[in-house]
């Protein structure tokens, strides 16, 4: 598979210097960070965007592992037999009118799989938007070249996707927001030959990635798909689309997935280690939280305590009914954490878990005390607590959560610590952008938070067996 | 109740002008907006802000509604006890250290209710953040002055929060991201007088208000609660704090609040047409959908059939899953629609819902053709169409949804059309801006959109008990 992840040599069959069309594009993309040789192929051109352009797939010199096809769906099956001739090993063909136009399509499917059948080439696709590769820069993508205009942020989240939306104009969303970093995002459309098997293979040894997030629409290898998610080390999170019957009917004409019984496939995904999701956002919260958080130290038994910061009693309730909700227990504070808020806390509040931290401000507003890191200081030092759950609001100075004192303090602990934030939308975004280069995850609600620290937590089980 | 909502005169006891304390934002907030007469109170200046300050209540000149109280706990009775010997008709005390802090605090709080039993004159507090009504500029609250520079979006949701938080800092994340307007917010502290029910029966027949949202720790008068929801006609959302046995145990120390079980008060709240939240953002969700929602036809059966709109097949897969999930149907189009879409469609595409426009938008970049409105107009046209799901993407100018044009279809159609947007962060702020200005909602999260629409459809039921 490296020849479609790192190839020498990319020719693009269907390359055009039109700037409105996918084929220009696909250029345009691929020469915004792809540093090998790019070739692009067209009869009726000598050059593409200063390129040089090659009248056939045979005139293109070496080396060249891959080739990237985007012209009418007619005339793919041709394309990829001049592929198969030159000897190029990856077929990467983003053209749709395949399967999910109906039998003619289906049928023209059907020949590039027979085309390639024996020959040991590989086809991605059809109906697909490529790869996006923001760590090493490749984009081998028709997708929007403006999309790129404000850069991606990498990161160590890849992502398979069975939706040319996902890997696009989502993406633009989250990394827009400071929400998330990518390493890859691999765009698998109807699936003719490489599937989301092959490339949750090479995510498994990939250095780049540390969480694996998909969005699939059918599981065509199953019992390959669950002996990879036992064996896999790294977290997997799986969004099915289609687990209702209207949904699974919709799946069949989107990329012609049989879709399955979710129900059965879901409690076999959950047996195997995988995190299920149910919407988009919420795939991606439950990815950059495990992304996020370090390798945590095996529990002494299986509870999951979290101790919760807030700077207002009500969010602090709410809170503990989510942390309950999640399956995890609200921390009973040790003794010397008990005395050491006593010592930040006004005389009359007695002391107790969710932790509301606002009387100690306002008491401490003239002395300077840094009651966030005091308070967090303590929490985190008690062997009681394995985990933190913090609000804060930014835009008032007189509160303000010193992050970088907060990154110290969680690596020092080895403790994760979860952040619910509320504020006005440029400061917030501001602490945002901050947290995600702290690797600190930050959420807008407190039921997400909670389900993602959840998330994190458990993960401790499954990797400790000998845990009861 | 009207002297603490549209008082003539206010006199505020704790007055201070001493910028970094909550007495002196009381009176800068006040001056912001309030017309009335404002009326300091402290022995100790003659002037504070450029206003006349008085020495006691007693040297107060009429007319004075109410006085707001911020002062110490232990020298809050003395102050109820002036503002009864001078005739104020409400006291609004924020003053913290009452029952929240202890058997002290409980016993001075006790003493408050005894000073005013019998004189008619009514206490709000203590231990609250007071009024804030954003359409008619009255800051009754020492919240941070800041808080309102950037301005405040006036609306028709009414809030009532036994949380601090709720009212100030969670309020300015809201509205400066344009999630929502606001009518009113109650923060309504230890409830030793004033309740939610005065609160919400105030509301039922407030003609700002057209939604009204609480978040509660307790229910202290639960079957007049249940009476004032069984004949409120306006949609109700509770967030309940403390559903959780731990959670119910961080409620009584927050608000001194016995929460009782959870799962009897849901069903109760159900009955009587009342909608459960369970999150903040959550909350705010579900009351800005309410708000926005036109009055709907009475169905003819109890069916919800939904059309979903879509830039990509993969959401529109999820997105029928979540609709299938609440309970709602996928509508079956009519041969009309069916005819009036294919006009759009590239031949190979059947037409089937959900509607996957992009392969339509693709077929008519070149001529313009405005493919989501003309899809929109024929959707709401079906008559077995009840609302859609619409989603998109921001950013992109030639997919770019026209929200004005929208916002007539949907008057001229008298359906609820949701909008499930992603987008680069400026751009979908921008159409999140101009979304709220024409009330149509607009969601991050594919989920939550499906959870609002249906509490939007599902009010009709509620409403027409005739149906089956």
């Amino acid at each position: 598979m490296n020849f479609f992840f790192d190839p020498r040599g990319v020719a693009v069959v269907g390359a055009t210097p039109n700037p409105l069309k996918g084929g220009n594009a696909l250029i345009k993309n691929l020469m915004h960070g792809y540093r090998g040789e790019i070739y692009p192929v067209n009869p009726r051109y000598d050059r593409i965007n200063g390129l040089a352009c090659y009248p056939s797939l045979g005139a293109v010199p070496d080396p060249v592992d891959m080739a990237i096809v985007f012209v009418p769906a007619p005339a793919v099956p041709a394309a990829v037999e001049a592929c198969a001739a030159r000897g190029i090993a990856g077929v990467m063909i983003e053209s749709g009118g395949f399967a999910e136009t109906g039998t003619e399509g289906a049928g023209l499917q059907r020949k590039l799989g027979e085309i390639v059948a024996g020959t040991g080439i590989r086809i991605w696709g059809p109906n697909c938007m490529g790869l996006v590769d923001v760590v090493n820069s490749r984009i081998f993508s028709f997708m929007d070249p403006q999309s790129t205009e404000q850069g991606f942020l990498p990161g160590s989240v890849s992502l398979i996707v069975q939706s040319g939306m996902l890997s696009a104009s989502f993406l633009i969303d989250v990394m827009s927001q400071a929400l998330m970093g990518i390493s890859k995002v691999c765009s698998v459309g109807n699936k003719v030959d490489v599937n989301e098997c092959d490339l949750l293979e090479y995510f498994i040894s990939d250095p780049d990635t540390r969480v694996i997030g998909l969005y699939l629409e059918s599981f065509p290898q199953g019992r390959r798909f669950l002996a990879l998610c036992r064996r896999c080390e790294k977290p997997i999170v799986v969004l099915k689309g289609g687990r209702s019957a209207k949904g699974a009917e919709a799946a069949l004409s989107h990329t012609a997935s049989l879709a399955g019984n979710w129900r059965i496939i879901a409690g076999a995904l959950a047996q195997a280690g995988v995190i299920e999701a149910r919407d988009f956002k919420q795939m991606i919260d439950l990815c950059r939280s495990l992304a996020m958080a370090e390798p945590l130290e095996p529990l002494a038994d299986s509870r999951e305590r979290v101790a919760i910061l807030t700077f207002s009693g009500g969010s602090g309730i709410v809170a503990a009914d989510f942390i309950d909700e999640q399956g995890l227990e609200l921390a009973d504070l040790s003794e010397g954490t008990r005395t050491a808020l006593r010592d930040i806390f006004p005389a009359w509040m007695p002391v107790s878990n969710p932790i509301d931290l606002w009387p100690a401000v306002e008491s401490h507003m003239g002395d300077g005390m840094d009651v966030y890191s005091r308070s967090l200081e303590a929490v985190l030092a008690d062997p009681g607590v394995d985990a933190v759950f913090l609000h804060t609001f930014t835009g008032h100075s007189r509160s303000r959560l010193d992050l970088a004192v907060l990154a110290r303090l969680i690596r020092e602990a080895g403790k994760p610590v979860f952040i619910w934030q509320v504020g006005r939308r440029e400061s917030a975004f501001a602490f945002q952008q901050e947290a995600l280069s702290l690797a600190i995850p930050v959420f807008s609600e407190i039921g997400r938070a909670a389900e993602c620290l959840a998330a994190v937590l458990h993960r401790r089980r499954r990797h400790h067996p000998s845990t009861p």
